[in-house]
């Protein structure tokens, strides 16, 4: 086996998961995650945990839905008590086919979401951390060869974590002491309030309160949204491609907005509720072991040198214990991500802290 | 997809597990049977049902178990609560590799059993089935090329079960209204004392109290065993095969052993404790639907006109409520499998019930 493959499930159970000797855990694999699926048991059973192991197969989720008639029973006892009596859930991503699961209508998928909300829930509770194997699907999806995938993938999880968490958390105590954030580049200048609010230093580790392996990003939740930004990263919304949006803001609302490709699917996630309208999130990719967009947001918004706004819900861990603000809400939330490289910078209160892709703490920042 | 798969999928949750709406079902999903897997799924959704889905992979379960302690924890409440709160259990197998635990010191194998032991109960309190997904590596070990090997497992499962129920009935009605049992072939002249035990009709459905797909027979608990038997079906006992085995019975124990390849297993066997000298089962293969023997005891055992004898732990399910007798115990059952075809009878209370491959209620018996 590749030993790429040991070191990711190594950083998975040990940096990321924290798993220790009795924990109960559970493990999904998905079709194409067996390899991964493999050195994680080694690692979890080096460490005496308790592992119960799900299969994650879009084709058989598919089957299933297409079959069931729609009415879903609510959050079924034995898939409830198995979360809600584990200490961790492993996710390890990667399929044979993206789009499996295409043909299942959105409305049967809501449905069945909606009526296991408290298993998600109970998933929620736990140390939990979603990783991904990469599968030849994937790099297909990415636009790579698989062997080019592969690079891709483990330069993104097998970081420096330790560091890359401490260089994080020089861009949250910025954000922690400031109360406004500025982003200038081409048809880009936005402000945003962040007063009262607490970054979280999301360093791939549920002890940072992350659940994403890759991660490498450090995010706030903005308001009083004000000015114009551009999004020059494509992405997939809806399962549609959009491109080149273009937001205006005022008094922290979407005032205008337009699209170099699927305008109306703009539209679509601006008239989902009142929420949708405002951001909930700014987040700031700080993982340069992340060097190209594959259209893939686990791994696109934790890119190095790029910022990424969510329409939408907010996370209330940006939302300090005994605030009286509260976090926005939405049945959406919708990453968009914009690159802050050659003539960029954001500001912190009238301050820069990173100009053409440099924190002012790196020696090339004067430069 | 084979229509075959789909009748496969519809057999286990028809006939076999009842199924019903709001079922709240664990299916297991060996390495290599994701295709069945997809069949069940459908069936499972159109009947409303509501599904976990575990992996069932040989290759992890090594990798976990080859890095553990050995020092397992009792019923992990993760586990322990999933098998509690599921009605149904389906376990479908077929992996790549029969071997693939081979290097896993059965030592730990064991301590992990003992350990779980309550999660096998609770699994065994549902209304649980094993199955197989014919695979290339089941096919090799049946000695098949896969294409005969998928025609093999097909006619074993696709049976009118309704039929062969009725069928096996009348035997049941022999056994239970009859007190000793007499086999006469080659080197065999056995006789049994059945008097006050219940036969049970596995008839491959929990209605039945029968769990495994392909079933197919009619078994009861033996007592007071005496004379000789011949087993000239080659099987594998503790991982080596063994052939052409002679056991001579007086007053119900093992007096005088022999066997034509690896007469130590059976010296092994008979010396694990005081019930493995004594017979736990007396099995009547009524399945034919499998004609030749493929070294899996869920197909041989079944096998129509044949008979298995297990040295060991009898099941309860053939002691009515009640009674006083009490069951053998044993840590161990093993299955010996001898043909009942030429030249052979079996008799109870005097009167032939089989003769040379044909039950007396079929219209060959008088010819």
């Amino acid at each position: 086996m590749d030993d790429r493959i040991h070191a990711h499930a190594e950083t998975l159970v040990d940096w990321s998961a924290r798993i220790e000797a009795g924990d109960d855990v559970v493990v999904k694999v998905s079709e194409g995650a067996h390899e991964l699926g493999i050195a994680v048991a080694e690692e979890l059973g080096a460490r005496d945990a308790n592992v119960v192991t799900l299969y994650g197969s879009d084709e058989i989720d598919r089957a299933y839905l297409r079959n069931h008639s729609g009415e879903f029973d609510e959050n079924p006892p034995h898939e409830l008590a198995l979360y809600e009596n584990a200490d961790a859930v492993l996710s390890l991503g990667g399929g044979h086919n993206t789009m499996a699961t295409a043909d299942v209508p959105s409305e049967k998928r809501q449905e069945k979401s909606r009526a296991t909300e408290g298993i998600r829930e109970a998933r929620m509770d736990t140390d939990w951390v979603s990783t991904v194997h990469p599968t030849r699907s994937l790099a297909q999806q990415a636009g790579m060869s698989f062997e080019a995938y592969q690079e891709f993938v483990y330069d993104a999880v097998l970081r420096d974590w330790e560091a890359l968490a401490e260089e994080m958390a020089k861009m949250k105590e910025l954000l922690d002491e400031g109360s406004e954030v500025r982003l200038v580049k081409e048809n880009t200048d936005l402000t945003m309030s962040i007063e009262g609010r607490t970054a979280v230093n999301s360093a791939a580790s549920v002890v940072y309160d992350s659940h994403n392996l890759p991660s490498g990003e450090v995010f706030t939740a903005p308001d009083a949204t004000a000015g114009e930004v551009f999004f020059d990263v494509p992405m997939t919304i809806n399962s549609q491609r959009v491109r080149d949006v273009h937001l205006e803001f005022d008094d922290g609302e979407v005032v205008d907005y337009s699209a170099g490709q699927n305008e109306a699917v703009i539209e679509e996630v601006l008239e989902t509720d009142e929420g949708a309208k405002r951001l909930g999130e700014l987040g700031i990719g700080m993982n340069r072991g992340i060097d190209q967009f594959t259209d893939s947001i686990l791994f696109d918004e934790k890119m190095g040198d790029t910022v990424h706004l969510a329409l939408g819900r907010a996370y209330t861990s940006n939302f300090p214990e005994g605030t009286e603000d509260e976090a926005n809400e939405s049945a959406v939330h919708v990453d968009m991500i914009t690159e802050m490289g050659e003539d960029s910078r954001m500001e912190v209160d009238g301050e820069v802290v990173q100009r053409n892709g440099t924190f002012r703490w790196e020696d090339r920042f004067e430069e």
